[in-house]
């Protein structure tokens, strides 16, 4: 790509890789990561290098890279930290594009750990190898399916790609995605970042057509100057959801253990990422949330929130969640509480939020949803029990107090609903441009996270992180607004 | 039961109910709450009133309460609002004990409501029933298998109790509680609280032997005296959790038209919550966190907490997230550092987090989880990836790159080990007296949290919920241990 200092090309679109360091040994890395990049379906070569064997189960095992068919762009070491040096300087001599180096025992274990991490890059930029690591769990990249990565994880292919400072992280990241059905483009785990660091993936993911959103997991930074010069550009085409570690003083310490990086005065990162309008979640958990909402609905173009509710106690609390995240209940206008009085049962709420009050009517819910995404003075809808999961009659199955056939009937009806409404919520984004964010509260929520996240329609199981996305979500918005810079057009589509 | 102006037993204990207003239509609450009650399996006798029926499917009907063989001992009231004194005048006459009036439309919505309510409490009061709502979703006791609710919910039995403002929010709880593995005791939503109010219901349970946790979701209190002196007696017995709704303005004027509480200033809620020791919630999942946290394991002494890791990051992000509720990283000691320098691979942190850098042996995980147990300087405990819930291998099944029956072997023996960590917390827990609390953070870990609540084993998949669960059961023993008055014995058992 374009006026990058680092290539990261050959990392991220290798045509062949070479596992330095190839094992028999289904407990080592040596055969777990080539085991991931083959049953991940990676679309290029990949050949083992190993001067103990000739084979590996059926697969030919080379001696060294100077004998291999040709010349790789990517070399993957498994090989002890030790062992690194030499043959990585080989890998140079024969033109090897990038290397990514699984092994820890680096800067991260003390001085002399540092010293061979200095003598690995100096070899590096001698043979102008991109250098990925040391001590990472590797990386990912959706456009030739590769897995090179120490877990076996099989990510989703998708718009988010993520920079993590700790590969558990992560690669769970990745895992949680193919859960929740959020699918990544590219991932790297940086480890030590002896060569390439974190503002270098985030320029290049800056770059990428195909990413629509940035995540980073980030303990420290290590050229501050280049990171907001990056995240400054950057954020003007696309959000960047950084989740930080080392917040506090026992978070920091672990931090300088973990991968050497010193993780700094938070306040001094909270202040940065502010101005830049990095987008700050604070658990993994949250990272997800935001990663969905930013691909699956528009941004609020305000921070009004319209509310729908199914039960008066949580009309309650998501007011306060809403408030303390931040944002405001809607005034909602004349017209909508004149057409929700002439919908709605006379006990309703007459007001933000809509409470139906336990109304079994669930073709008024999809009628209020309309009215209330419409009105010009809301920005956003929350939903709250829109989708039940619920068979509502099913504790009275089996059991004779039922009139006759009743009960199927009423169930296939109910489950219906919750069809309709997925299909509803999808049609009013369309329509609207607004973002709707669907919560339920029932037992079944999680069947129904499921069943949200497959049809992509944004909904959580949780009011209080309903809000806080919102709330994010609009303060994104606003940067940009500021930034001026930004293209109308861009406003408003997800 | 003791010294209580309310009488609250026939609400808890009858030994017959009437549901006066019953219905034949399923739709209606009259058909649903009966059914509820008999699919419910309620130990009592069980009558239904209406005159516009001789049967509801098999069941007699009577056409009033005058007509029924028995004095029930509680009438649940499914008729409208307008037809509630009457038929109460007629029950107080017969000698009804207790009443449950269900429907809506009294103090919540205006004057003419307002009157209404009184008017109900005048009868009640006359005829000296005890009056549970109006306006409330029904109550639920376990002793006699009770399940006087709108919503057809089937809670477990067990030791929590709770009191909810909200029949939305409360009958959920249940429900959660089923599907998380959290028993109840006795349960009612208290409505408007016409007569009986919140704090009677703590009251009640404060001297419920089988109730070991209250749990309460609070809008408003209306007789803030008694509520302080109630708490203060029941929480030297036992925790009492709360959720405040309407925390904010949004929140309050929402609660306003819910039950027509005055939510108040939330500065004097939190300090009069704090002084009183009494357990703040922040969500509902927060509070049901809470109480499996209460319910199965002992109560730390203090509040330096030892870690165990899988991966630094994680390590890290414990860390933040410890700090930030406001405990504290142990310092190991010597014997525990030595004894863990013999144990594990050289490269381990060499301190707290005690981080296993992704080693897989995991006997070692066990023996390092019970050496940071033991350690005098440790309070409690947080055990990350010690129950993973991944079949590591599967990735690798039925593709080539495998040697024999290798993965097999690997797999049951790993999946071997998750069982042994399970039972190795619970053994731990009873062994030293000191709470472990498991987190899972793979993709797999909503299985993983399944199987922990089957096992009782507490457990989270987030780690800032598992802090700050702790650090909230540390400040509740802290309250006890200033109050002195409190037995040694007490401290420190589930």
């Amino acid at each position: 790509m374009r006026n990058m200092e680092i290539d990261l090309d050959p990392v991220f679109y290798p045509k062949s890789i070479a596992v330095i360091g190839a094992s028999a040994n289904p407990m080592k890395w040596g055969w777990i990561i080539p085991a991931n990049i083959i049953s991940g379906g990676y679309t290029g070569r990949l050949y083992l290098v190993n001067p103990k064997y000739d084979k590996i189960t059926k697969l030919k095992c080379y001696p060294n890279v100077r004998s291999l068919p040709e010349t790789v762009d990517l070399a993957v070491f498994t090989v002890p930290s030790r062992s690194v040096p030499e043959l990585l300087e080989e890998c140079g001599e024969v033109g090897v594009k990038a290397a990514i180096v699984i092994a820890g025992g680096f800067s991260e274990v003390g001085n002399e750990g540092k010293r061979l991490e200095q003598k690995v890059v100096n070899i590096a930029r001698r043979y102008n190898i991109t250098l990925i690591g040391p001590n990472t769990m590797g990386i990912y990249s959706a456009p030739v399916s590769l897995c090179a990565l120490m877990p076996p994880v099989r990510p989703i292919k998708g718009e988010v790609s993520m920079i993590s400072q700790s590969g558990n992280i992560g690669t769970n990241m990745l895992a949680f995605g193919r859960v929740n059905n959020v699918g990544f483009n590219l991932f790297a785990c940086s480890g030590n970042e002896a060569m390439v660091r974190c503002e270098d993936y985030i320029e290049y993911f800056g770059q990428d057509p195909n990413t629509k959103v940035i995540l980073a997991y980030i303990e420290g930074i290590r050229n501050g100057r280049k990171f907001m010069r990056v995240v400054d550009e950057v954020i003007e085409k696309k959000p960047i959801i950084v989740l930080k570690g080392g917040r506090t003083r026992s978070g920091a310490k672990a931090a300088r253990s973990h991968t050497g990086v010193l993780a700094g005065e938070m306040k001094i990162y909270e202040a940065v990422f502010k101005q830049l309008g990095v987008v700050i979640a604070r658990s993994t958990d949250e990272m997800l949330d935001l990663a969905k909402a930013f691909t699956r609905v528009p941004l609020p173009k305000g921070n009004k929130v319209g509310i729908i509710t199914w039960g008066g106690g949580y009309g309650v609390l998501i007011s306060d969640a809403c408030e303390e995240a931040g944002l405001e209940l809607a005034e909602l206008s004349e017209e909508t509480l004149e057409e929700l009085n002439r919908l709605l049962p006379p006990y309703w709420s007459h007001g933000n939020p809509i409470d139906m009050v336990g109304d079994m009517n669930r073709e008024a819910h999809f009628k209020c949803l309309e009215i209330l995404v419409r009105d010009k003075n809301v920005d956003a809808v929350i939903a709250l029990g829109l989708i039940t999961g619920m068979d509502f009659f099913e504790a009275f199955r089996n059991f004779d107090f039922v009139p006759g056939e009743f009960i199927e009937v009423f169930s296939s009806m109910w489950k219906n609903y919750d069809r309709i409404a997925l299909s509803k919520i999808k049609e009013l984004i369309q329509k609207y441009g607004k973002p709707i964010i669907a919560v339920t509260l029932t037992a079944e929520a999680s069947k129904v996270q499921s069943v949200m996240d497959e049809e992509k329609v944004l909904g959580y199981t949780s009011l209080e992180r309903a809000a806080t996305v919102l709330a994010k979500m609009y303060k994104y918005y606003e940067h940009l607004r500021r930034k001026k810079s930004v293209r109308g057009d861009r406003l408003g589509s997800p």
